[in-house]
């Protein structure tokens, strides 16, 4: 088997209302089983989840926790109300658990990549619905994954994940299957999802031109219905050892 | 760009002794710009790095442990030597900092696909060293990527990383770089080699029988000098604001 990833070329600035499904279908020869994946930014901004700073007021919480850490008042406001918990906030960074659970800096609120400045990127309301939207826009059905780039616990960098899934296994479950000599192998369960995601970012220009790439070889993941999506893989605390 | 991930077929069942490189290289069209990703087993397999339970006497902290969690005493010391520090033992699972210092479930200490019933794969001595030699020995002196599949904190299922690394960058560097309209992204740190070695894990075959995959479309992440390995990507406790 053979997986290709492929940038969708010559997308234009997106812009709260557009049509992305349309905008990709145009630029893409797309067929059944393949996968696309979406760099969240687009598609927050064209469900207009963009916040201006000047609009927003801080609390008194984002006042104290600014003056602490550093940084805007305003943004700290808004990666706050993105916030179900803040787990760290330290060295000018925040580490929260957002509404849909997922643990990352500044609840996924983002300031590179706005349409204009002092405007921030937030995540998608509800990233797997956003999936599963594109999903039904895309000629051939392909699953969508929608990703952000996440630090991680213990290990440098940022890695790609999923955050909203449509039509793609997030997981596949080799637990207690066999090995190639016949032995059950140990604790297998892969997060397919979170491996395209990295995988489509390796071909992807970081200055934000290419959001949306192609990944053909994945059709065994592909499923019709469009399935559990990335709530999936939210882990819970309670069940977290490799904190 | 194109990536493009294909696996090496059939290679044999490795033992102690066998020389990787010139296997790989007599079953895969090898070029300079290539990334040639090894999942760990392999490799340690190659170089002896397996463990007969029959022959370990496990101690007094390793007898307590494996009572506590329900484990193989002889299991639990080899996991203890591998290990620099246990992070967390609950509910059958260790989580420790190797001596290499990474954080993974049993050291990495591995009884599926070992060559017997009865042995233990460990990870290899030094991984980035394994990597060099592995580099050597191919033509093209494609990049070379030693992999062990890791759990992850906060998310769901594992992904494959990069425990060993020759001549690719393991971290692409966009800090303080400008995005495509001219403002200056926020942190963006990319764990290039990690993303590589996810996107190779999703055209292996689970069962253990596909373990060099070779990636073509990342030659601007490989460089003629074999490079600071993984060693880079590990994060240091104190520094560490996602765990």
């Amino acid at each position: 088997m053979t997986l290709t990833a492929a940038a969708v070329p010559g997308l234009p600035e997106i812009r709260a209302g557009d049509d992305l499904a349309a905008l990709v279908a145009a630029r893409a020869d797309l067929r059944a089983g393949d996968v696309v994946v979406v760099a969240h930014k687009v598609v927050s901004k064209a469900e207009g989840r963009v916040v201006r700073l000047a609009d927003v007021a801080p609390g008194d919480r984002a006042r104290r926790l600014a003056a602490e850490l550093g940084k805007d008042p305003a943004q700290v406001e808004v990666v706050l109300r993105e916030s179900d918990e803040v787990v760290r906030a330290e060295r000018g960074v925040i580490i929260s658990r957002t509404r849909h659970g997922f643990v990352c800096a500044n609840a996924g609120v983002d300031a590179s990549n706005a349409a204009a400045d002092g405007e921030l990127v937030l995540l998608p309301e509800d990233p797997d619905a956003s999936a599963r939207a594109l999903r039904a826009g895309l000629p051939g059905r392909p699953a969508v994954v929608i990703t952000d780039s996440f630090g991680r616990a213990w290990r440098h960098g940022q890695v790609d994940v999923a955050i909203g899934i449509a039509g793609l296994a997030p997981l596949e479950d080799w637990r207690g299957r066999d090995d190639a000599r016949g032995r059950t192998m140990r604790a297998t369960w892969i997060a397919v999802a979170d491996e395209a995601a990295a995988a489509a970012d390796l071909v992807r220009a970081k200055d934000g031109g290419q959001p949306v790439v192609v990944l053909r070889g994945l059709e065994r993941h592909v499923t019709a219905a469009d399935g559990p999506g990335a709530r999936e893989l939210v882990r819970g605390r309670a069940e977290d050892l490799f904190r």
